[in-house]
């Protein structure tokens, strides 16, 4: 049966391959208003593609934002356990549109390489389940386990709309365990298994000074510049050794225990794989952790983005009316988003000068989750990445954020296991790229997964 | 002859003005490469209106950049002085280009009042100058004074090549003075005399991290933050108390003597009149000098521009793989622009930090200039204004700055004077604006200014 089921997916590698870039053709951008229709577009292709796979009860379901997409098989008998499989169908925003070699939607394939934005962050990754599935009911018309799909349609917005769902939903989504495949493995051809999330909150920090855009050699000196003010309260978010100095910001980070710091060391992630990837010589941070240990453990405040006054070909000179700064901090063990938000805020009003306005907008954030790292679906997962990648897989923590697991954790109370089927591929740049034989290989992966799971015993 | 060249002015008024309109509606940006044609074209428009008022030797000169337009009448007789009249027919760019409420080249006229870009600065100013010239020949067919007329295309980028075209044309433009109409007079219907100018450097920051934008859930906590950095050195660039850190920075600025601050202090510019043009409520800066010396007696350091990762709609969490700021230093007394620039850069490099890596491209800047403020050419200036404006004119310094008065200086060894037919009138900023009366009377004054040049004494 998973025999038959391998065969199936492989003789079938062509045809999946080709929905999969009709799938990356949609530009389902969900942080820009105007590619709404696109994002409706990608959620009906999505249900039908799961229906002619065999999946049951598949439905558009409506949010206050865009769609979830929803689809099960329950079939699989007595005794066998449910597991929920979580993805997002929308994608980031493609700029700067310029550093592209090749149009982000156009899903162009180069040297085993398939370039959209999407392709891997998140949809040849989710994609591979529903493959999976199609393999395993086209090839003997059942699936181990029963199976629940959730995908999402503002993910990369903070599922501002999801957490309701779940909560409206507990039972339509109940499940035993919830499964993700999102997120780089951790080096090429190493799979890993990730059983924490930092999680996340976003705030925008908007300085106004006079009003308008003033000639800065009339009233340069006597006007404090709003482009100015925002360097000094961003300078004064950090100590020189890289910790965060909003008041209270860790008093809710538990301590690393020496076991949990063992179990990372042994995650082989080099200071030369890091310099690889990110082409920077010399890292940065706080000095008491190691690099993989900052990337995934700490919390940290990140300036996403930051304007203001004239940045075109030439000078200006002006002093600008306002400038502002985009800011994510990502969070780890009990931060909660909400609190954080609100000791930035404070801190940025007791840092703003009286001779500007300051003001600061929270989004949406995301609470921290943590799985046991031993349980029945994490050995499973380890053992389907042998038996494809034929590599043990390494056990870790992942520094991104995927907002809904905290609420799958707290609403299904549900552990979850995060099985990445691809690598950093440019996920939120230009250039975002997916390995067309990792998308093969997560087929074949999410197929062992679903059928070791029967094997594993009951410490769910 | 001085009445038949007022009444000439007064009744082509209109015919005036629709002229001003049309050397309005050439989009003459210096600052950007797409609009030399429009350069070469302001520059082709000007010469022939100069012919058409009855000056001589009129040429469209060109230069290694855009061309100076000049234009001379020296019939004026023994013992009559030469003046040179410099402007400049260039204009800033128009962005932000939403927050106009009618296109900046339509030259809308509404209450009074005609909107353009570069219809204050300076357009209309030294537009003003030319129909007084067409009054005085057309009334009486000569000029009391000798006039030459030099009109830059470059003034906005820094006048890169006036300063070599005055350096090998001193003979053509040798004069007993300079007189310039630009920047804005003290207060509404207010007239004023400035006796010095600040100088300018501009430099921009550029600083590089990674190789590509980073996914900030994956790297964050790891790398250096570019647009961190740029806040952070910004941010080290003045002290609490609005004073610029560059070591050396003030070295060559000469204390302002006792008489001259008086002098200042009689310049009837209120914390309220700041207010009200600024809409800001708190004065920042030197808090040892007056708002007016800040604005423009002091060096100042500011922030034109700065930029860096993600400013659009929604989020983006990304770490940036590039941030940077535009500066501009204002520059008093013998502070060298050149200088200035190196120690700017010398600073920013000590500053940086070897997390990321640092460049620092410094433009063309120019000398701070002063002249005597009793000469002969700012009595005749003063009486002037009190014919046409019935008030007493104000001097003192101003705050801007244009680069060639220095060359001026150096150069022809003439003093300047600096009389303003405008207000601020949202110069460098969106809804750029002239009073249609100011412009009258701006050509009433030009025509009295050359009558009582030749009744004030030689101390030139």
């Amino acid at each position: 049966m998973l025999a038959d089921a391998l065969n199936h997916a492989q003789a079938n590698r062509e045809r999946y391959l080709a929905q999969l870039i009709d799938f990356l053709r949609i530009p389902s951008i969900s942080t820009l208003s105007e590619h709404k229709p696109d994002i409706e577009r990608a959620a009906r292709w999505l249900g039908a593609d799961m229906w002619r796979a065999g999946l049951e009860r598949v439905q558009v379901m409506p949010t206050a934002g865009n769609p979830v997409v929803y689809g099960q098989w329950l079939h699989a008998g007595e005794g066998a356990p449910t597991i929920l499989i979580y993805g997002h169908y929308d994608v980031q925003p493609v700029d700067p549109i310029s550093l592209w070699d090749s149009p982000p939607f156009e899903a162009q394939i180069r040297d085993g390489l398939i370039y959209a934005r999407g392709a891997s962050d998140n949809k040849a990754q989710m994609f591979s389940h529903i493959k999976a599935i199609e393999s395993m009911l086209s090839a003997c018309g059942s699936l181990p386990v029963n199976v629940k799909l959730c995908f999402d349609g503002e993910e990369e917005v903070g599922s501002p709309n999801l957490e309701p769902f779940v909560r409206t939903h507990t039972e339509l989504l109940a499940a035993d365990a919830v499964v993700i495949s999102d997120g780089p493995m951790i080096g090429e051809g190493q799979p890993s298994i990730d059983y924490a999330l930092r999680g996340i909150v976003t705030v925008e920090m908007r300085i106004t000074g006079p009003r308008r855009d003033l000639h800065s050699g009339s009233y340069g000196g006597s006007v404090h510049n709003p482009a100015q003010v925002v360097a000094e309260i961003v300078a004064a978010l950090h100590d020189k050794d890289g910790r965060v100095t909003v008041p209270g910001f860790y008093d809710r980070v538990t301590p690393l225990s020496e076991e949990e710091r063992e179990l990372l060391s042994r995650v082989p992630y080099t200071q030369e794989q890091w310099q690889a990837e990110t082409g920077v010589a010399v890292p940065w941070g706080e000095p008491e952790y190691s690099i993989f240990e900052r990337m995934t453990a700490r919390p940290t405040l990140e300036v996403n983005g930051m304007w203001g006054g004239f940045t075109g070909e030439g000078f200006k000179t002006i002093i600008p009316r306002e400038a502002g700064a985009k800011i994510s901090m990502r969070l780890v063990a009990a931060q909660d988003p909400q609190e954080i938000a609100q000791l930035f805020t404070d801190f940025v009003k007791r840092l703003a000068p009286q001779t500007v306005q300051v003001d600061v907008i929270t989004t949406a954030g995301a609470a921290a989750a943590v799985t046991p790292y031993n349980s029945r679906w994490i050995r499973a997962a380890a053992r389907a990445y042998q038996a494809v990648w034929s590599l043990p897989a390494v056990l870790g923590r992942g520094g991104g954020s995927l907002p809904i697991v905290a609420t799958f954790q707290k609403e299904l109370n549900a552990p979850f296991v995060l099985m990445p089927f691809g690598l950093d591929d440019n996920r939120h740049s230009p250039n975002e790229h997916y390995h067309i034989d990792y998308f093969y290989r997560g087929i074949e992966t999410a197929i062992h997964y679903q059928h070791f799971l029967l094997d594993e015993g009951g410490d769910a």
